[in-house]
């Protein structure tokens, strides 16, 4: 037996020896090390090379272009190859270390072309992948295609831009300037665009000084409220001159959207161009990996810690985890016991009465019986997702404690908010973003929710307010609360219309006002209405029937009177707001599009690994998207699958968010659980972490004044030169690569146009 | 372009139709969702039978029953298929509610053989899995197969017996129940068998009432300790007759065990036994799952957040994450910038000098320029990583400040680890056991240690202690800080069995060794020795060469020692020791293989998905396995391919560890940052993870007083009556579930011996 046993054992070893002394388990996918090394030996050689001659060093850097595809010509070679030396020749450059850059060269048809010549990135649906592959290789890009495809690209970017200019919403300088440059014509700096926030540092309740009445008269027409100078111009239909939106001309950019995201050789075409960001970026990273490390391991006192991250995407009535709200439910009993607090048809409860009546005793309440985590009962099913706001699953205890509006006047919701709050104060570096709900049921809406917020005095420093509005007109309109759709929207906006012209008759929402941000438009994206948002649509007013209207339909009227509302508060030198909706979490890729149109930024997104044209799009104009890939995990898609990294890579504008705190996290500081879950799971890197928190900031809608202290004064400019790694500890070269890489893609839109010229 | 544009929105809203209503991503993996409502449907009907009569209700009872297999003929079933009715009439079960059981009918032979249809579980490497299943196509068990089967498996399970009831580790009832019955022997229920920990509640560093000098002489004989009266006996080499432990067997029994893990017909019965217990597990968690949950939101006042958990695997040298000892640097930069903490050959420095020494100042450091936290540079390189136990690369830092033996003796070492005390003492329900080293390179270590301990009065409720020894005796071998490995050990067990013989002599030892409860070997398992243990290996006195000795080797010698001591410590009323070795995170199955006759429990156990016959004995054997997948994660093995749900589902005894949170960990409550994630990654219920957290209490080393009141009173029994839910929060139904199962296999060996007989 024992001779037997050395035999074994003798082969266990030289299995061992062969297999392990590398890697104990089977590597079948990329091992990181082997690049490090080499990074690490040029490094060391070039280390030696300085040290002995700078001839040798010249002849060593030559080798460092990396050439994705060989050259087929000197002469072929067009300008495209140079934008990134062009840009990193400018003075501003200087505070860019040096670092090893991915150039094309040779013809960029072929190099279009070459492209599609790649494995299929780690993407888990590989028989759709590959399915794609084979259709890029019969349908490759010819000339004439490229010049389409840059028409298209071209015009759906000036679509937007114009919808974010109009609203006061954000589009960035780049893109603009490359637009600009293909019309022929000189970019004009317009820093009147950018949305107004509000400035910090004053009392946040402060109800003295609010602008006088402008005495003017508002009238909904076709679901957007216009502004008239009296009642007499109300009555002649002759408004004010604000900028009106145009229903048709939207209808025609969202036909030729929808058109352009079909189009087979633009679907091409983005889907290479993102194949190819991919790879660069996966060769930037083994190039250049250490060297952003390096830059951020000599930043003085900054770390993923200590950068400033927001939390973009959190529900108020969900923004506490299930331990707090349990924890305060038991301290409420504790205190409250005897305090009435509830009130039913036919007697008012004290706290104690309610518990007995729902038989139960708070001290016996745990996690497990509070049932307001989501679990694997939740997955794919959003109607079991929103039964868990009840805690218990009892409607009371919602009511009580997750209400604004109850019979305690939403004083515990108010304290628990504080608390997160003060969390977030004792945190320091954390922000967040928590979205109020306004239904558009009954136009006092308004009023109880900004008297419940400044009876309250809610306020920290490290929160600011966004409205959420629920896509919830079919129920509304089958209960009979509603006689049209035109009413929900007056509902919604009327109020803060009269607001804005008369501040002083409307002290506590003027005052509420200045705390919110920006609208939310919030539903289950996988209900379908069935409905096609045209030009033979019923007006708002004339929306009778119980069907909800569509995705878009909902967000073109909320864009059009944000629209109009921010005109004129911006003219009263108020803040304004951005439309920052929901989309793409589930649903159809109108809803993706309609957002690329008229949202300032999205949450979610997931939708957008669809449709590569709407990606590429999202990307070209750095659209934010606020990601939250443990509320996908637990609802839509499970997180290995979450297209958070593969998004990350492309440069798309991603940040990370909770959602819902109560219903996804485990520990007390949900935002930093999320970031430590995708670290570990997608293994990201300090800097890719910082990078993600940097965007958050950017999204966000925190005052300018916060935002140059967190970022760095230059923070509007794009690239590297807006960038202050002292406050962001974002590597410059990352910066660099990005803004490189952007331009890069930008350029070749520009290239495709002059060459039809 | 409207009418196209109305075409693709069609075709978009079909396309969404048909597939998003249920599912908006290509779901290609299991949608729990449907086995869901077919529960809540089952549910519903049931309860509605119940009210109405009761003749449908049984009926429907009726067709609880799954079967895996058909059944053959009403005749050939064999008493197997009731296993699990014996056990649930028992009076004990009163506890358990009703729940739906998988059983199997019909001839067991053909109901194993019946298992090898089942599709491979999720398993990545898909390869290895398909290949695998064709080997068991073709190497059906037969019966004769079978029973040589079975005795292998009695006889490994008798030998890892007999190692821990000769060194007062554990071995559980029920399988000493089945050995006993194959042996036609009646089960001696022996108390003294179990190991003694610590009784809690008196003066931690109480010294008074230490016992009296017995005398002893000791002498090193052979690698391991011997006990003689007194000196005259050491030299006629009549030591005392404590049970010693002998080589030829332990080499016997380890050959025999080598020779049966590559048994073909062991392996094929024993991968086909896990792929059963996989398989009834997902059957049982379909039919039971909500039944479980209804337990536990019944469970008054105890919640996951509420239950214990113990950390029971982590360095005393890295529990603190890197945010605190970054502060922790800073802070004592702040106060004790003028002290002198540090001494070079030359001069003694203060902590501003060291600084100015090491060229940076505390202010700018980072948790990137501190670098002590593992990244993407780690994966797969142990080297790499242990250099990531010095701070900013400075070999000085991670002398001051993480470890016991410096010129401040330690302090600061202390006053960190007393502040991670003093965090788990505020969330109160979470321990550690944390891990310190003895490295056999002097014998004066243990005193140094100690005093370290005492001196600073290191006590915290909620930690007991455990120490490390690192195999790296051909480190001091090679600059001759040892002559021979036999001095090795004596450096490591001579001085605790001076000190148990003698404690007034040594009561700072005395009191420490009070705290310790285990020893752990550790080192990195990739590397390979190359020497197989054997009877022709030089004895420990003899081992003078450079080669490290093998894993095994190792571990022979610390299993034997503590054998001896536990032995001595027994008799006098003190504490014994577990051996709980770092075991199969990479390298040879031999490791495993060791670990299965001698340790306690392991840390790690990764490797055991290569060797069925060890995971199988691992599980018929419930020895506590303590993972740690985000240090995997960063170190062997991605996240998601980690073995983790596996075992979990097999029942293999699993508990969370976090192996290092300054290396791996983001949070500031890194035990609930592991679980949170591999909540989140695997979708645990709050059933699997109280579970995981019951069996990491049942794992340590915390007093028998303090488990009874943690898991319940009879928390010794196995199976659901050693459960008390109000403790645990574990669902008796699991409970049920896992004991039946458990005695299900281990009833399967009786049988198949008793028809050989």
């Amino acid at each position: 037996m024992r001779s037997f046993a050395e035999k074994v054992f003798a082969s266990e070893v030289k299995d061992e020896g062969g297999r392990h002394e590398i890697s104990p388990f089977d590597v079948d996918e990329i091992c990181p090390i082997s690049f490090h090394e080499m990074q690490a030996h040029i490094f060391h050689m070039e280390n030696l090379s300085m040290a002995t001659d700078g001839r040798r060093k010249r002849r060593f850097q030559g080798r460092k272009t990396v050439n994705l595809s060989i050259p087929q010509s000197e002469t072929s070679s067009t300008k495209l190859s140079h934008v990134e030396e062009f840009i990193s020749s400018s003075p501003t450059y200087e505070s860019v270390p040096d670092f090893q850059r991915v150039q094309i060269t040779g013809d960029y048809a072929s190099g279009l072309a070459g492209m599609a010549t790649r494995a299929p990135s780690k993407g888990r649906s590989q028989t759709v992948e590959s399915r794609r592959e084979i259709l890029d290789e019969i349908n490759v890009v010819t000339v004439e295609d490229f010049e389409v495809v840059c028409k298209g690209l071209y015009r759906a970017l000036c679509i937007r831009e114009k919808y974010m200019q109009k609203s006061f919403q954000r589009f960035p300088k780049t893109p603009s300037k490359y637009l600009r440059d293909i019309d022929g014509e000189a970019l004009v700096a317009n820093e009147s665009f950018y949305p107004g926030f509000l400035c910090k540092g004053e009392d946040p309740f402060r109800t003295e000084d609010l602008p006088a009445n402008l005495g003017y008269h508002l009238k909904m027409k076709g679901g957007v409220i216009y502004i008239y100078p009296d009642e007499a111009a109300a009555s002649r239909d002759e408004p004010k001159p604000y900028p009106y939106p145009n229903l048709d001309d939207f209808l025609d950019d969202m036909n030729f959207l929808l058109a352009l995201i079909a189009q087979g050789p633009v679907k091409t075409y983005s889907h290479r161009r993102l194949k190819f960001l991919s790879s660069k970026f996966q060769v930037h990273q083994m190039l250049n990996e250490m060297d952003e490390l390096k830059e951020l391991k000599n930043n003085p006192h900054r770390d993923f810690y200590n950068c400033r991250k927001v939390d973009t995407h959190i529900h108020a009535a969900a923004c506490m985890n299930q331990k707090h709200l349990l924890r305060f439910i038991k301290n409420s009993y504790h205190i409250d016991a005897d305090r009435v607090v509830y009130s039913t048809k036919e007697k008012n409860l004290t706290l104690k009465e309610l518990f007995a009546k729902l038989n139960m005793h708070p001290y016996d309440l745990t996690v497990d019986s509070l049932d307001v985590h989501a679990g694997r009962q939740t997955f794919q099913r959003f109607d079991k997702f929103n039964d868990k706001y009840n805690p218990v699953g009892a409607s009371e205890l919602r009511d009580l404690y997750l209400k604004t509006d109850n019979y305690i006047n939403g004083e515990y919701f108010a304290t628990i908010i504080k608390e997160v709050g003060a969390d977030l104060v004792e945190a320091k570096y954390q922000h967040a973003e928590p979205r109020l709900s306004i239904y558009g049921r009954s136009p006092d809406e308004w009023s109880k929710l900004s008297s419940w917020f400044v009876c309250n005095r809610i306020y920290c420093p490290n929160m600011t307010w966004m409205i959420q509005v629920p896509r919830i007109y079919d129920v509304f309109r089958s209960k009979n609360f509603l006689p049209h759709f035109g009413k929900m929207l007056e509902n919604i906006f009327l109020p803060v219309f009269e607001a804005t012209i008369n501040p002083q008759a409307h002290p506590d929402l003027s005052v509420f006002l200045k705390h919110i941000t920006g609208f939310d438009s919030v539903d289950d994206e996988s209900k379908h209405s069935g409905h096609m948002f045209s030009s033979k649509s019923p007006k708002p007013e004339e929306w009778t029937m119980e069907n909800n209207p569509s995705y878009t339909y909902y967000a073109y009227y909320m864009y059009a009177n944000i629209m109009v509302l921010n005109s004129l508060r911006k003219e009263r030198g108020m803040n304004t707001f951005l439309f920052r909706p929901h989309c793409g979490e589930a649903g159809a890729l109108t809803h993706l599009m309609t957002a690329f149109m008229i949202a300032d930024n999205i949450s979610h997104g997931l939708n957008l690994k669809k449709s590569p044209v709407l990606q590429y799009l999202f990307f070209l104009a750095q659209i934010p998207i606020a990601m939250s890939p443990l509320s996908n995990n637990s609802l839509f898609l499970e997180y290995a699958k979450n297209p958070f990294l593969d998004f990350l890579q492309k440069g798309l504008m991603i940040s990370l968010s909770t959602d819902d705190p109560m219903q996804f996290h485990f520990t007390k500081e949900p935002l930093m659980e999320e970031y430590a879950i995708a670290a570990q799971v997608f293994k990201l890197s300090t800097c890719d972490m910082c990078e993600v928190a940097r965007n958050s900031v950017l999204q966000c809608g925190i005052s300018h004044e916060e935002k140059a202290k967190f970022l760095g004064n230059n923070y509007l400019e794009e690239g590297p030169v807006g960038n202050d790694i002292r406050k962001t500890n974002v590597a410059q070269i990352r910066m660099a690569y990005r803004y490189e890489t952007w331009c890069y893609e930008l350029n070749l839109i520009a290239e495709g146009l002059k060459s039809t010229e």
